[in-house]
């Protein structure tokens, strides 16, 4: 019996040592929020500052980029704080791997902060440049809310990436409808990835409702006024519905800005909110694993000193039924010697097992939510391959499609997987 | 582009550190197959002498026990090397909990012995008992296989899961045919048992061809000459197709068993070579991963002495694309200082990511073949949490109903789960 309930104590330390990596990963999460958050503005206001030849927001430029320093340097730490000398993590190569796909972009940030102080590039040069390193620090994010092995924390971390992707949408499209509201008109190809980028943030949103639970939810309802989605809608209208060549009102560029940056504004709100909800969330986990493992050791003392011969109860028919999946039942009751004591091994083994078992269901159910990205992944791992295609190419082309043929992205990336038998045995080299 | 390296290293001590929990818990694997093989004889033997009033088998008994407690042994060391003091481990918390709930199993095992020996229960209660620990073990293996992170790995521990399940099959097919053949008559319920016996071994063993490799197939193919075969179908044939009531010869019981004997020792030989395998298997790809490791250490070292300027590398357009996926390029070519370096870097961490996403998809095909046990599992949790069953009741139960609507047991798992909506919101306490 000691020799099992030292394994079932092995087990309980695992779960603490993935709860302790959570709360870094966690953690990490909130910074690379701020992060982004930063670097959006930092787009937005390096947009109208290259479009205005230098003339406009130069003053915004510079806090700016202090403000985005001061966060770059949080997410430095939190990657530093990851141990990759002695690593324990879960799906740590993938996370690491992305962290160490971000990091050459962090270090660029200077040198493209230097081409659009210098206007060596252009507005869209540099929106590509942002949309880019952006598009990286959400893979981290990413990777970590598919490597937890908590279902309540996989299940947060669902809905921050989905919300951080969300808004990193809800940016493109501030950007997107700038750009056509400054030039003075739409044209068909951005009209349509602009209802791409509404369509793509709201299934964001969605997925964040889903997961966040019903108080975040109202949160997130609530900060955004009638009155404010009534404003943007209408720009959106104005611009998207009207007929190709039309000229839109310069004007209302500002108005659109202005409109889009109070909704990316008040999201930041409700990320800073999951972020300390996580944070919250994995102390408490940590904290009752720990009293459990304390307990466990408890038992295991007891055992020490009352070795209890072994008997067969092993062989017997079980105890009563074990409580039902997610609600572990109390620790067995006192009156622990000898084969009592056995029993209540026999029956935490029990329960141990049936309780990682439902956790396992659980979080296969939220992880789930994150195969849509993975299959588009994969089609575009496939377009490279087969096609010879760069990854910016290959995301272009499906999207292309799925807006040509009025069908989600997703979709399209199952058609391309679905037709992979029919690609050549060997891939272009 | 220093501390994207430094992650890039993370990555790969993190895919070392997995090779290296998977060599021991493909080592422990092997030796649990030994232990299966010798407690599935133990079975047999046990079962001839409580049937024969201990008149047949005392001498091979003894024998066999000893060979059962060498390989409790092997087994119980190759626990003792995982580590559960500092455990880095994928699904460690699953992996120990099963262990801990088979070990109270062997600490039994002397127990059931004494009243075997005292003929202190029926063969059927013996029978019971090692089908029990069996059942525990092959739940160890089971949750080895599906915390591989490796995917060749996983598909030949997926494999070896499979065989040593499709053995166990076998093995309770031979206790059940020669139950039958012994009591001289064979009825309905048997004959339904034993034919679902049949049936899972074989789709046991048609994983274990599709993962294993053609080599491996091949010889499984030719380790059951026809000749065997058709004795055994010819067996088969007499009791299951003979109708309830008419006699079956009893000469044939030991017919039966030696036949079916010589086919699950043939096994083992499979069952060893896949083991054989699978530490090579383990030991190349660790070579491996620690060659690259040394190769990224290397270029972090030259870096050291060239620290290269920040350049936007990053955000210009990438290199020629990638290696199709599971098919890493060689390292970057030399020429390895200032921007050449860093570009070489940049391709290193994307050709990294994309490896790392194409293992990950092989990795959930492979384990798509487990889930049919999951989905199993998960059914009887249910009837368990909502019909106040034990393990056992469900599992017959579910059992009962393939057999009486003729359908697989995966298939009526299914519709139990899609039936859960429409249970009690509060299962039975």
């Amino acid at each position: 019996m000691n020799s099992a309930l030292s394994f079932l104590i092995g087990a309980r330390r695992c779960e603490i040592d993935e709860l302790d990596q959570l709360a870094r990963t966690s953690a990490l999460v909130g910074t690379i929020g701020t992060l982004v958050h930063a670097l959006q503005r930092e787009r937005g206001i390096s947009n109208v500052w290259l479009a205005s030849g230098g003339r406009r927001f130069a003053a915004q430029r510079e806090e700016q980029i202090a403000a985005c320093l001061r966060a770059e340097e949080a997410v430095r730490s939190s990657f530093g704080r990851l141990d990759t000398e002695a690593p324990r993590i879960g799906n740590g190569a993938r996370l690491f791997s992305r962290i160490a796909w971000v990091l050459p972009g962090l270090d660029a940030l200077p040198e493209l902060r230097r081409r659009v102080a210098a206007m060596a590039l252009s507005a869209a040069e540099a929106t590509a440049a942002f949309v880019k390193l952006i598009a990286g620090l959400l893979a981290v994010v990413f990777e970590a809310a598919d490597g937890a092995t908590d279902p309540e924390i996989s299940r947060l971390l669902v809905a921050m990436f989905n919300f951080m992707q969300g808004k990193e949408f809800a940016g493109q499209e501030r950007a997107c409808g700038a750009a056509a509201f400054a030039s003075g008109r739409n044209d068909g190809a951005r009209q349509q990835q602009w209802l791409h980028l509404i369509e793509s943030q709201e299934r964001c949103f969605q997925v964040f409702v889903e997961f966040s639970g019903p108080a975040l939810g109202e949160l997130w309802r609530s900060s955004q006024p009638t009155a404010q989605l009534a404003e943007q809608e209408r720009l959106r209208r104005i611009a998207c519905a009207a007929p190709p060549g039309v000229s839109l009102d310069t004007e209302l560029s500002q108005t659109w800005f202005d409109c889009c940056s109070r909704r990316i504004d008040a999201m930041q709100t409700i990320e800073e909110r999951l972020a300390a909800d996580l944070r919250l969330l994995c102390e408490q986990k940590t904290a009752r694993a720990r009293a459990e493992l304390q307990a466990h050791e408890g038992l295991l003392a007891e055992l020490a000193i009352e070795p209890g011969a072994a008997s067969a109860a092993f062989f017997d028919e079980p105890p009563a039924p074990v409580a039902p999946p997610g609600q572990p039942r109390a620790l067995a009751a006192p009156a622990p010697f000898g084969r009592q004591l056995e029993r209540s091994v026999l029956e935490m083994v029990q329960e141990q097992s049936h309780r990682l078992q439902a956790m396992s269901d659980e979080l296969e159910t939220v992880r789930a939510a994150l195969n849509e990205r993975k299959l588009v992944e994969r089609a575009k791992g496939l377009l490279m391959a087969y096609r010879r295609m760069s990854e910016e190419e290959a995301h272009k082309m499906l999207r292309r499609t799925a807006m040509s043929q009025g069908r989600r992205l997703v979709e399209v990336a199952e058609s391309v997987l679905s037709m992979a038998e029919y690609l050549p045995a060997d891939p272009v080299r």
